[in-house]
């Protein structure tokens, strides 16, 4: 029995690292990788992540974990906040999940997901959704039968089991529940602030920004927030995300728009606010299957908490004006720090999710996740997609979509095989509102802070409460130990009322 | 038995791409990674190394190369250049060796080397051979012990074991013999230099070069070269490399020394030889145990040849005196090309071998070969190893030794466990010289298309030669098969007499 627990660290350790090594495949792709090897690399991709779905579904892992099984009890009464007892469950739970699918239907979704991303560039780029439809039917069917492979587990709603993928123990009703509420909030005060569009002008955002003077601002930002040479890296890529291969090796990607100052500098801030959850694991839950962001949603919450709640809140957008203006005084010269902020927060519906405002975005969401349970259900015929997404968007955001590539082609996750992710954006939404909520609560100086750039106490607060815990207790847990509560729509909306309310000059 | 070449085969792909995948680990650590990573990134690539033996030497590919006996003979019946037959060949090779080592006695070995590696760089500051000797003492124990398990393989010399392992087929006695010729060769011809070691002044190659300016430099000359954005890349490293994930993906580092326009510029054009070989093996190689360079011999041959032969040589060196012109006038506007030409052939006995001029620097290789000798055979108490190499730096080279750092610490290679390898620089330098004087009989045109910085012309005869070919021959059997005949030292002595005669007018 003393022996189990060391060999399976061991071999989650050894699949660790190889995930570290697959991931650092793809980050190079990314960003620094020549043009003429994409081929190869897919190759080197595939072999790398073939190699990890086998260690880890080894019928080794299996006996280990039977034998741990009294372990685990005994370690949780001991100590209920017991890592080795977390690290059993969670290794226990991923098994389970990878063992139930087939090796055959495995390589069939990686491939279909390959295929559908292929002819979702074509078809996106000629807004031609038909060439596509045969691709999302063989993703839809796939998810299908990888649905099937649950039915007996108890799950109330087919859909369950993908939200599960992204979102450990979130159920459909719930999500359903919280988006009526959020529909219900939003609608109407998009609906107000359209009447009053004018009220907010974004001009201040858009000029001609030397790409180099942006990455010092972005740098400059970044440091204050916690980035540093020592263990962070910030890349250019043309699609920005963030990834780690370790607690002090967190990259960072963004993308310079000369004409339009937000996309680097609100991007590179957001990628922070996920690179800060990952740099702020425990070092002690490194190479163990606990070592990294508890779900999509508390991920989320982390990047659009800096973002948003942060970034365009009004002491860190001062301070961010006090950098542009340094930077670029020609266009902030004349630009005062009130009309920054306003700029920076104006809403206004419009096509494309990752575009979107704070407001608007999580209706896009909303009508994401409609679909794609409808999709699941087979109540919804594919081929009848463009209608009901340029319906909904009518219906939502009184937006009139003029083309697939800016309508139902626009996002890559149905075409990657990616179902039931959509959600955890609007979740991580609402998350941030209630972290920020409690963090204000209990950090007295935090708008002080913020409003000096200072991003460490707000950091440090969240690491204690959040980031340490990396995977260690599921999602719905850690939320409630940390806000006393299940996640809520109310926060979010007050905060967001508290904000536009004034903006806007609504009643 | 027609399943088996494709399982094989697969088998090796697979093997390749971790492989590749441990080497971008390793490029990464080198370029780009925070330092901060160190740690888990000794981790994740001692895990990615584990599994790349543990999948090479699994019994299945010992099964499968046992079922491809006859088919190797009769792939190669039917066609003796077959890429099949070669890749049964190599791939039985690296197997058998491999499999002849125990796992404990692998990983002794590498545990080795990392801790010697270490000791050694805190050695090396401090000029402290004693704290080090220990950890030589353990490389070279291991080193006889993995020579001991070779001993019925009917090598003639333990030695040629280790020689045996970065050029295939190379004995003792052949490297021994050649190396009396050089010894002979160079003893006296630098010696007559030094008498006239004024004759050559390489001042003009010193001065304040912004690193910004080399870098433009060094790019448009690899660009003449060969290098291009859509399958190299170009980066910094403190001690520069080349490497490569697939023939489109090949990654050259240098280093720019602000007061010293040569390290960049002629250590990136050495690193370009080796580029160019990793490019120019055949596509269909890739993913296979013949998707690279043939020996570390050939390898170093190619960069030496573009270093030396082609980079220091005069035509191609008029056309680097007008890059430097135009990007430093302010130092080369009164330096004409043959000065140029004159400063980056100034041959000067001096300490460190990776500083040491075309000349002198078989020296540095012909003295380790002795000392490495004498470790494996037990002839040289290792405590000893500082005087004896003091000694025989004064007597090859007349150059007195003041401390351990600049004398026998001075490389890494036996503190990693690397014993065997230098031999190999030196080679290279005799088939550079050998490659070029039949390239020269060739290319009536070759001289005249350097002078204009074009590599074309020779990088193609060397494409077609050599590179094409991976490691689908032994080296020897691919040097005898390009200059028809085994490695001599003719070719280079009269290569170096050519050049430095008239530069110092000797007789």
């Amino acid at each position: 029995m003393t022996q189990a627990l060391p060999e399976l660290r061991q071999r989650l350790a050894e699949i660790a690292d190889l995930s570290s090594a697959a991931g650092l495949l793809g980050w190079d792709q990314q960003t620094m990788m020549p043009a003429g090897a994409n081929e190869i690399r897919a190759e080197q991709m595939g072999t790398l992540s073939g190699i990890v779905h086998e260690r880890f579904t080894d019928d080794a892992i299996g006996r280990l974990l039977g034998e741990l099984e009294g372990e685990e009890e005994r370690l949780r009464d001991a100590d209920p906040d017991s890592d080795d007892a977390a690290l059993i469950r969670v290794a226990r739970r991923d098994y389970e999940k990878a063992k139930r699918v087939p090796g055959e239907l495995a390589v069939e979704i990686a491939r279909a997901g390959a295929l559908g991303h292929q002819a979702w560039v074509l078809a996106r780029e000629r807004s031609d959704f038909a060439s596509f439809l045969p691709y999302l039917e063989k993703n839809v069917e796939l998810k299908r039968r990888y649905v099937a492979l649950f039915e007996d587990d108890g799950f109330d709603d087919p859909y369950d089991v993908l939200l599960d993928d992204y979102e450990e123990g979130m159920k459909t009703a719930e999500v359903a529940a919280l988006f009526a509420d959020l529909r219900a909030e939003l609608v109407p005060l998009i609906a107000a602030i359209a009447e009053r569009a004018d009220a907010v002008d974004a001009a201040p955002l858009h000029g001609d920004f030397d790409p180099a003077g942006q990455q010092r601002v972005v740098r400059a930002v970044l440091e204050r927030l916690g980035w540093s040479p020592d263990g962070w890296r910030l890349d250019e890529a043309e699609h920005p995300f963030a990834t780690s291969f370790g607690p002090t090796d967190v990259r960072l990607t963004t993308r310079y728009d000369r004409s339009y100052v937000g996309t680097a500098l609100y991007g590179a801030i957001h990628e922070m606010g996920h690179g800060l959850y990952e740099a702020g694991v425990a070092r002690s839950l490194a190479r163990t299957p606990l070592g990294s962001g508890a779900s999509l949603g508390l991920h989320e919450s982390q990047s659009r908490l800096w973002e948003n709640v942060v970034g365009r809140g009004r002491p860190f957008a001062g301070f961010l004006h006090g950098r542009l203006r340094e930077a670029f005084p020609d266009r902030f010269g004349s630009v005062d720090a009130e009309a920054f902020y306003r700029a920076v927060n104006k809403v206004e519906p419009s096509l494309i999710r990752v575009e979107a405002d704070e407001a608007t975005y999580g209706l896009h969401i909303i009508l994401r996740f409609e679909l794609e349970r409808e999709m699941i259900a087979g109540t919804l015929a594919l081929r009848d997609l463009p209608e009901a997404w340029n319906a909904r968007m009518r219906e939502y955001l009184g937006v009139e979509v003029p083309d697939d590539a800016r309508g139902v082609l626009q996002d890559v996750h149905w075409a990657a095989g990616e179902i039931g992710y959509f959600s955890t954006y609007a979740l991580g939404n609402l998350i941030a509102a209630q972290l920020w909520e409690r963090a204000r609560a209990e950090l007295p100086d935090l708008e002080a802070s913020l409003a000096v750039g200072d991003g460490a106490p707000l950091r440090d607060w969240l690491g204690e409460r959040l980031h340490r815990h990396g995977r260690k207790f599921p999602p719905k847990e850690l939320v409630e130990r940390i806000v006393g509560g299940p996640i809520a729509v109310r926060p979010f909306a007050d905060y967001l009322r508290g904000k536009l309310t004034p903006l806007y000059g609504l009643d």
